[in-house]
């Protein structure tokens, strides 16, 4: 059916109607008061949402434009880093680095299983002079979080380095305490979490992170982090920023605030359990190792079937996107969003939708309905 | 009045309602045939705005973005380039280029005063070394519009260098062809003569910007115009495009077409003329020379009174929003924008308010109507 697309992607995710009409008022002057208003309010919310007393700099850009922000801003030419590397934006992690100059160390695991952290613990230890541990804290090729806190914590013990992560499918979705953990610069971006259309990214540097930038000579205007700190004291931004972004902004932050963060981590959580049981109960495998699925993606592996048939069977007869494997994953799995803007009912309709889909293409050796039972089980309301 | 904001400032410019609503559609995958429809349609629409064969890019993003990626995409460390400095934003032109080691020479005008095109032919035969003519062509913070057509022509005479333009606000609001005038690179933003909110922004590049391209060695992640190109011929994106954006540009490139070219530009030539000679007819100077005034935007110094009483008070009483000078023109100038989706009606409104505003504020030393008179001799159809 034209028009009536449900996105259950990691991204861009569903954006609610209050943000829609965020997006679609008329814009008004980037210096006048009014939008001065509106940085203001967005700039406490996203302080907030990332758990931190430091300021959340708003870039008009894509998530990429906000990673790149990471590390130019912290870090200099030859400086030796670590990236981990367990899917595809890991793999731009390293990209991003190489592309200034930095000297890559790279912690690998296979695509699908997490980070392990005690290899970043080992190389901390056989190298002083490394600048910065570079990290995807949900990998949204694989569907799988890494132990990000654990990794911070080993960053931490050692003292001279910076932890850089990649939040752009975790922070709206899962706990992300900047400020407790120690993370100095978190990147992410709108169409996650935020329930927002893509266009914003964000970038929350510690004070460390700031002392790192004080040192770091890398080139760079647009994406200069000190012009947006600069201007954020005074509730403005150094270029034009995408106003009308930011009306959407403030409309989910807003709806976020008043969901709660234990809410809409519990919510996330609630629906990967029901995602995960419901794949489980129609005998597809998780792609992710067991304990490591995201709150925000879940990747399913239908084992000798190309999972490119039933994604498209799904768009075509049910007008739910799912996203496909990406690069050596293509046809081998599917992932399930179940970020930002979803609810119960969402879940129930996707693996409905998945369930009956199987069962039409012949691929589902069981009565229909067991996966919608697994899901319903989880779905409900606990003691 | 609250809510009722007219917009006549150089950007973000007003919004038609058809491109609002693109807007505020709910996003859709961006690795969707669907928006690969968008991402095409929308590039040959630039390419016609553009009136080039080449691909024009774009970049989520401000248009400094574009700008930067014009620069870095083209040209290398310790490189020696000509940057033309007649206000706010040939002053970036200067930061930009500093910011990345080039070795930059600057021909200057006084702010008002047009660049000289006779000093760049000058600079070029004294120094054969000279890489790239850096030009903004309609000067924004001033209102003056730089002959670009006869410095682009002095640069392609010259032959080793690259001419690159910020045409930002110039863009669709008069003829700037690309191919004609031999441009090698055209940099753009969306809230001015695209009639759209900020957050995208454009760059073309010509061959010779390509060979360039393929010499230059400064470091670049997400302004990296290979990879654009390279997803362009895709019709897709290298990184998540800002999708609702793409949806409005759609709208709005096609409201131009469905207007023309030729008659896009009348119109702004039609609304500069009428601004302009309804500030003479009450009494306020054209802070531009004589014959350099932009198609898209009129300063005006009100002489010895503060030029924000004038601007404040339009805005609270009469809820048009005018620009006010920047840096040092604070309180000397006030600017009038008539760019992009601006009607004949809203100059008659403006200068309708601008007259009532002094005659209220004492200003006026001559009865209410003089400006509103010469402003409709400009914009009645001529024979």
């Amino acid at each position: 059916m034209k028009d009536k697309l449900s996105l259950m992607i990691p991204g861009p995710t569903p954006v609610p109607e209050r943000v829609l009409k965020g997006l679609s008022k008329h814009p008004i002057g980037h210096r006048s008061n009014e939008f001065q208003a509106t940085t203001e309010k967005t700039h406490k919310l996203l302080q907030w949402l990332h758990q931190t007393n430091q300021d959340v700099l708003t870039i008009t850009g894509s998530g990429t434009a906000a990673m790149e922000a990471a590390i130019i801003n912290t870090l200099s030419k030859g400086d030796k880093v670590i990236c981990g590397d367990n899917g595809k934006f890991g793999e731009r992690w390293v990209k991003v680095c190489r592309a200034y100059g930095l000297d890559v160390q790279i912690i690998k695991a296979e695509w699908g299983q997490p980070l392990n952290p005690e290899l970043f613990w080992k190389a901390l230890e056989e190298d002083p002079n490394i600048r910065a541990v570079i990290v995807t804290h949900s990998e949204t090729s694989t569907g799988v979080i890494n132990d990000l806190e654990l990794i911070a914590n080993h960053v931490r013990k050692h003292g001279n380095s910076l932890i850089i992560a990649d939040c752009v499918t975790s922070l709206g979705a899962c706990n992300v305490p900047m400020d407790k953990w120690g993370i100095d610069v978190i990147a992410s971006g709108s169409q996650k979490g935020y329930m927002m259309p893509p266009g914003l990214s964000f970038v929350a540097l510690s004070e460390r992170a700031w002392e790192a930038n004080s040192r770091s000579n890398l080139p760079k205007f647009y994406l200069d982090l000190k012009s947006y700190r600069k201007t954020i004291s005074k509730n403005s931004t150094p270029f034009t920023p995408a106003v009308n972004l930011y009306f959407a902004l403030e409309a989910s932050l807003e709806m976020m605030q008043e969901e709660g963060l234990e809410e809409i981590f519990k919510r996330h959580e609630r629906h990967k359990k029901a995602t995960q049981a419901a794949m489980k109960a129609i005998n597809l495998s998780l792609f992710a190792a067991e304990g490591f699925g995201s709150p925000s993606i879940t990747a399913v592996s239908p084992n000798n079937i190309d999972a490119e048939i039933i994604r498209k069977y799904v768009k075509e007869k049910f007008d739910i996107l799912l996203a496909g494997g990406q690069d050596h994953l293509k046809g081998k799995i599917f992932r399930i969003g179940h970020l930002g803007f979803v609810s119960d009912r969402d879940i129930i309709t996707a693996i409905g939708a998945i369930e009956t889909s199987l069962s039409s293409l012949g691929i589902l050796n069981q009565p229909i309905g067991k996966g919608i039972e697994a899901a319903a089980f989880e779905l409900a309301p606990k003691e």
